[in-house]
This record gives C-alpha cells, sequence and structure tokens, in this order.
C-alpha cells in the first residue's frame, strides 16, 4: 500500500510537470502551434550564424507597442485610471470642478460624459492630472498610485495585469540577443516607473507620448518641470517618427494590438532581411476581454485587414495563450 | 662597442615604452596626475561592491556632448562644412542661389557673410542641405560626404579628428559597466551615420538636434521624409530635458566643453550620490586649437566659472592629453 502510494504520487508529479512546461521551453504559456513556431522560427533563423537570414545583435531591435500588448486596456486605458484617480485627490484644492465639466465627470466617475467630452476634454484632464510638478514629484505620485491602486474587475494592482506569454517573450527575445523598446501611446514618465522592474526594459528603452518640461533652477537646484502642454503623441503615423527620433534603426521585430501601431508594424515589416510583425488579437473575454473593430479602446482594423493580406502574424489570445495573467492558477 | 650599443638600444626600447604606456593602463592618452586620478578614482568609487558610493550598473548613464568634447570644432562645426559642400552640391539645381543669401556665401566659402546672415541665415543653409529626402536617402548622403571630405587644417576626414583620450575614456567606462551616450547639438542623423564605428556608441544611444520627419507611404513603401522644420535643439537647458526625454534617468557622469553643456553638468552634478562633471578645456593651439570666453563656436565662459567654483574636472588639453588624435605620431 505505502509503495502504492509512492508510485501514484511519482506519476501525479511527473504528469503536472510534463502538462505545464516542456523542459527548457522558453515560451511555455503559448501553446504549441504556428504561431508559436513563427515566433521561434523567426529567431532561430535571425540568430543561426552563418545562414543568410542572420541579423548581428546589434541590429536586433524588437519594438512592442504597450497598452493592449503588453498590459489589459480595458474598460479604459489604466492611465485614464490614474488620471482620474489624481483629478480626485486635487479636487479639494480646485472647489470649481465640482461643477465645471471634464472634471466634475471624472470625480463622479462618470465614463459616459467624460468619452462624450472627446479629445479635448481628455487633454483638460490628462494635463490637470499630469503637469504642474516636477519630473521627480511625478514619478512619486505615479509610483504610489501604482501600489495602492487597484483594476476594477480583478482587483489587482495594475502592473500585475500584464500578460505572461509576453513576459517569456521579452525574456526569449533578451536572451537570443535582442534589444527590447516599448514604444506606446502612454506617457512615458508614467510608464518608466514601473516598465523596468515588470518587463525588464530599462527607462532609456521606452519611448511614448510627453508633455513639454522646462529646466529652472529653484534656489540653485536644477529641476524640470512639467508643463501643460502637449510635446509628442507617439501614435499611429507618429510611432516610425518615435522610432526613428529615439531608436535610429529600423526594428526588425514588432508587436501591436491596434490601428495605433499598424504604421510601426508597416515600418518594421518593410525593411529588408527577416522582418516580424505581430498583433495580439483580444478573442478571451472570459480570461481577459474580446474585441476589435467596433472598440473605442485599442480599435483593430485596418491593421487587421492588413495583417491578414501580409501574412503577418496574429494572435488568437484564447487559443494560443494557455495562460494570460502571471497570478492565473496554473 | 657592440655590448654598448646594444645596451643602449635596451634602454632606449624600455624609456620609450615606459613613456608611452604603463602596462594595463586603459588610459595611455591622459597623463598622470589629477585629472586622470579623478577619473579613475570616480569609476573605483561607483564600481567597488560595498561601499556607500556603489552605483549599481543600470544607473551608470555617461552622456557625452560632440562638439569640441570627442571630437573638434574648429574652424567652424563640421556639420556646418557638411552643409556648405551640400549646398554647393545642390546649387546647379537652384540658379537662384548664384545672387540669393547665404547660399551664394556658401557656394564661395564666404564665412564671414554666413557668420553674418545669423541664426535665420544659418537655419536657411541647414533646411536647404539637410531637409526634403528621406532619412534613408540622407544618411546615404552624409556617409558619401564622411567618406571624401577633408579637414582644411589637417586634410584627414571629418572623424578622424575625435580625442584619443575620449576614446579610451569611452572604452574604460564600458568595460566598467556604464552605458555611455551622446548629448549633443549637432543633428542626430548627422551623427548616427559614424557614431558606432568611431565611437562605439550606437545610435540608439545618440541623442541630438532634430528637423522634424513625416511617415508617407510611396507607392505602398513606407518612408520617413525630412521636412524644412526644426524639431528639437538640443543645446542649453534643453540638454536636460533632452536627457529626461530620451534617457529617462539622470547621468551620474557628464563631460561637456562649452557653455551648452553647462545646464547637462548642472542636472547630472545635482544628482544624489556620487556625481562626475567634466570639462575638456581648449587650451593647445599647436595640436588643436586655443579657446574659450571668446570664441563664437564653443564658446566657454560661465560653464567655466561654475566649474572652479565647484571642483567640477576640467582638462586642460595642453598639458592632461599627451595625444589629442588617433593619427598622431607617437
Amino acid at each position: 500500500m505505502r509503495n502504492a502510494i509512492r508510485w501514484m504520487l511519482v506519476i501525479a508529479v511527473w504528469t503536472v510537470a510534463g502538462c505545464a512546461t516542456k523542459p527548457g521551453d522558453p515560451l511555455p504559456s503559448w501553446n504549441e502551434g504556428s504561431i508559436k513556431l513563427a515566433i521561434t522560427g523567426f529567431v532561430t533563423s535571425v540568430t543561426t550564424e552563418g545562414v543568410a537570414t542572420y541579423v548581428p545583435p546589434a541590429e536586433r531591435i524588437a519594438v512592442f507597442d504597450n497598452d493592449g500588448t503588453l498590459w489589459s486596456e480595458q474598460p479604459a486605458y489604466f492611465q485614464l485610471s490614474f488620471a482620474i484617480d489624481r483629478i480626485r485627490a486635487l479636487a479639494p484644492e480646485y472647489p470649481e470642478w465640482q461643477t465645471q465639466q471634464p472634471f466634475k465627470a471624472a470625480i463622479e466617475g462618470d465614463m459616459a460624459t467624460i468619452a462624450a467630452a472627446g479629445e479635448h476634454g481628455l487633454l483638460q484632464l490628462l494635463m490637470a492630472s499630469h503637469a504642474g510638478n516636477t519630473t521627480d514629484e511625478f514619478r512619486q505620485i505615479a509610483r504610489d498610485w501604482l501600489a495602492t491602486a487597484h483594476h476594477p474587475r480583478f482587483d489587482r494592482r495594475y502592473n500585475e495585469l500584464v500578460y505572461q506569454p509576453m513576459l517569456e517573450l521579452l525574456d526569449y527575445l533578451r536572451a537570443n540577443g535582442f534589444k527590447t523598446f516599448i514604444v506606446s501611446g502612454g506617457g512615458v514618465e508614467f510608464m518608466r516607473v514601473w516598465t523596468e522592474e515588470v518587463y525588464g526594459i530599462p527607462p532609456e528603452q521606452v519611448v511614448g507620448s510627453s508633455i513639454k518640461t522646462r529646466f529652472e533652477l529653484r534656489d540653485g537646484v536644477p529641476v524640470l518641470v512639467r508643463l501643460p502642454e502637449i510635446d509628442f503623441v507617439d501614435d499611429k503615423a507618429l510611432k516610425p517618427v518615435a522610432i526613428n527620433l529615439h531608436i535610429g534603426r529600423r526594428p526588425i521585430f514588432a508587436f501591436g494590438n491596434s490601428d495605433g501601431d499598424h504604421q510601426m508594424l508597416q515600418w518594421t515589416a518593410a525593411g529588408s532581411g527577416p522582418r516580424f510583425a505581430g498583433l495580439v488579437h483580444h478573442t478571451d473575454e472570459v480570461r481577459e476581454w474580446a474585441y476589435d473593430r467596433e472598440s473605442h479602446i485599442g480599435r483593430l482594423d485596418q491593421a487587421l485587414v492588413e495583417a491578414r493580406a501580409k501574412d503577418w502574424v496574429i494572435v488568437d489570445m484564447k487559443s494560443d495563450w494557455n495562460r494570460v495573467y502571471p497570478f492565473e492558477d496554473q
């Protein structure tokens, strides 16, 4: 009897280990199939010396969108939640916001009115919540928010809602000599607070949207003051512009999830030699969300049409990922 | 007699070897003294684990100005020579330039008239010579120019006029886990053509001035078109702004040579923990040039005052460097 139990235990351990991951598989959260093969095949082709597709390490530049590609973006961009929470925290200093839109809506959490306020309204919220402090102060504010704020659906800190398969992909690329960059419409200072710890991507490899800053000496101490003025919106046709300005070479690998990434994928795919262009398609309303053409957030329409026509890699979240978030039970 | 000659030869070889470099010295072109000690002492202090001044590798960010800090900038910024040569090459397409200033002056090499045309005139020359092509085309034009153009005084290619001691310093820092960046007023696309080969600094670690670019599809092929519009002038108080935007952390080590680097040095020096702020002082009119307060190019006035007051490192080119250019006879 003792022996029988011991053997059952041994078999159980073997089985669990076998299901969870193949030994040495760098991408255990990716199901076996054409998508995983496309990734590993591409990486093998550019890292095998002596073959025509070989790419020297210096040119192995990989770029990733953030919202919807590395972490979730529903029911609203996480940075908008930060902006709203910040407006609420500042509200006592601005009594006029109690009646003035879109601030009133932000204080009340009235997302429909915020959405109806359009681009101008959004800009007002962003400037009121992101500017008027120094870069050091802003980082501390963002850090404090991330440490305490919780996502409404999952009741987790926002930067726990990152995709486990993408974390593995980032590690896998770096282990193969790639330099990984974020190229996101998100605010660059907002992202840099946590991207190094969570993604292993250092601040100097994070490209994003920005507001203007001004250098000042305050009692002889230099500070950078964040001004209520847009500097750069890193989205759509400006993503290749930002890649050229900040990175200075064309990526050979790009991953996005929306039409905001379309031109970045085009720019990457059009280079000579081997190129990888990938889209995360949100198809899993149970574990995450399902949306594409009709979504106001992360709309995926034209880029999906071109991806299908040009045989870019389209990740079906539901079928290609056996795990979405790191915190999921396995 | 034979023996005497042999001994004299042996002694001569010993002496020459002894003067040229100590075995294993990573900075052989730097004379022994307080400046060299300040550099090696700083690097030792931030790389020695267990001491209070230790800085983890990820935070070992070093920034260098380019013109006058890594390569020469006299008798005119080398990029201005490129602009003038480019105007001449384009002149047959623009017959009106034969009479129109500042183009006429550029075609005739009349530097006094170009200088008198001021900032607006310079801008006209820069736009006519740097815009109107794609990023790929511009790089090829700059590459071709660098391969053929010669500096008027030394009759060498411009990117041979780099400072041997600074090449050694860049290598030494990188060997000690530093990430080296250029933060220069020079055009970012112009620099990236040669900085990786000459300095070992990859494009993604070059920050500079830029003109705007626009993403376009030409017959379905994406290009970035260079527009005749200033995007960013990476000089003076905008250098810390650029450092924050592109690098996202405060450097612990900065080297410049002019008032254009003053705020970058202030920003670096004001961080907490060990900081290195250095200036190259051009004091050698025989091997290079001697200039500071009165120079129109690379004026060094206020930064020198603060450097002396705050005990920043001031390199006296004449006495601290035993070699200026790599091509010099030893």
